[in-house]
């Protein structure tokens, strides 16, 4: 049986959804806790690699195996052996060619910068606090100029080995409530670092650094030392993940 | 000179606003980096004791000493001193006798229950995850019956030491958004764990083990064995303070 999760976590303490040698990720962390309640299984695939310190409001994975346990009991059972930073909200039985990563069809990241002069003891574990104010016609005037179909190689962190920087980026925008900047990018797929690039740019051109007519010419030559900086990870949530239906 | 100071803290590290032997308080923390840009300095005085693991989005608290910092950059050298769970906002002079406990005229706390079948990772700390389904209009028929000036020995912790048991409740509203339950409680003063006390009793107006007429009888008794649980400290958050101005 294919059988799909729909999870969250904060990302907090991981390094990142793929499991990896001398450092905790989350897949390896649901690995354990299905080997617990799984009679054998495929690996644990997950809809994104998500980077060390990014959390997940909504994440897909998925595995092939058997369980005695009835899939509406799972997520209880699952959440029961889980540390409490990852829970499951529900599992379904999924189509048997189903793979949370290749059909995802598009993901919505996003990014929170708090923009007060003073950080909050409740939001420094998820969003950037940013002190100095920030103009968001501005960040919305950069915005544009980035979204659409286009080549990314001047978003991407250097040594990526993505065969192609083209990305849909059909949505990208900043909105501001209460304080916080909320930066939410959608397309078909992101390069390594991509968001935390585009919002270190969004940043630079709200703080005057960058023009908008800048951010066209770093784009036409792609070339990443002249785009921002990449934003911190705390604040950046995968918060939507889209499938054919 | 009288310093005020406008603060916020995650109190999920700390037992409370108050010094004591052997756990780490806010005041503790507070004296300790005062003391490194003032002179000399009077107790740190809070507007409210919390309890250990309670959070205060607004916290007034002041001071008598005598600073070379100008006032306009102390909350910024006090926050470069302080842990991140804990931030000074606002800083400035107030008059001689003023006295953050004594001349708070009320004050507001917020509970939140997170009413959904499983816990989210980004609320784990900041409310109390109740996984069955509460009823939210029996909650506001028993908030009904609670609200007023009237005695609360029914919803004070055994051993308090309070002269009276008279307050005057203004306010306490039960809203529900997404999943999130907001009790909202506005008083001249509260007990010990009232606030705490008050929404485990809501929950069992919500989940039918209580009903508004049984509430009532409780609070005539003022019998604390007969009302709710003391909901867990991490919901619970002071949001405002206010002072005759």
């Amino acid at each position: 049986m294919n059988i799909r999760l729909i999870m969250a976590y904060d990302g907090g303490a991981y390094h990142g959804w793929q499991r990896q040698k001398n450092a905790l990720a989350v897949q390896e962390v649901m690995e354990g806790v299905i080997d617990k309640i799984a009679k054998r299984r495929s690996e644990v695939t997950g809809c994104s690699r998500t980077d060390a310190g990014v959390h997940a409001r909504m994440y897909v994975c998925n595995f092939k195996g058997e369980t005695s346990v009835p899939l509406e009991k799972l997520p209880l059972v699952l959440n029961s052996l889980l540390p409490e930073d990852i829970r499951v909200k529900s599992c379904e039985k999924a189509a048997d060619n189903f793979n949370s990563r290749f059909d995802a069809e598009s993901k919505i990241y996003e990014y929170k910068i708090l923009n007060t002069p003073h950080n909050d003891p409740f939001l420094r574990r998820y969003a950037w606090h940013y002190p100095i104010a920030l103009d968001v016609a501005r960040m919305r005037e950069a915005a544009a100029m980035i979204r659409g179909k286009r080549d990314f190689t001047a978003f991407m962190a250097a040594g990526s080995k993505a065969k192609s920087a083209v990305r849909n980026l059909f949505e990208l925008s900043v909105e501001k409530e209460d304080g916080i900047i909320t930066v939410r990018a959608g397309a078909d797929g992101f390069l390594y670092n991509m968001v935390r690039i585009i919002t270190g740019t969004l940043v630079y051109a709200g703080n005057k650094k960058l023009t908008a007519e800048d951010i066209g010419r770093i784009l036409e030559k792609g070339d990443r030392t002249l785009a921002g900086l990449t934003a911190p990870p705390q604040g950046l949530a995968l918060a939507e993940v889209r499938y054919r239906s």
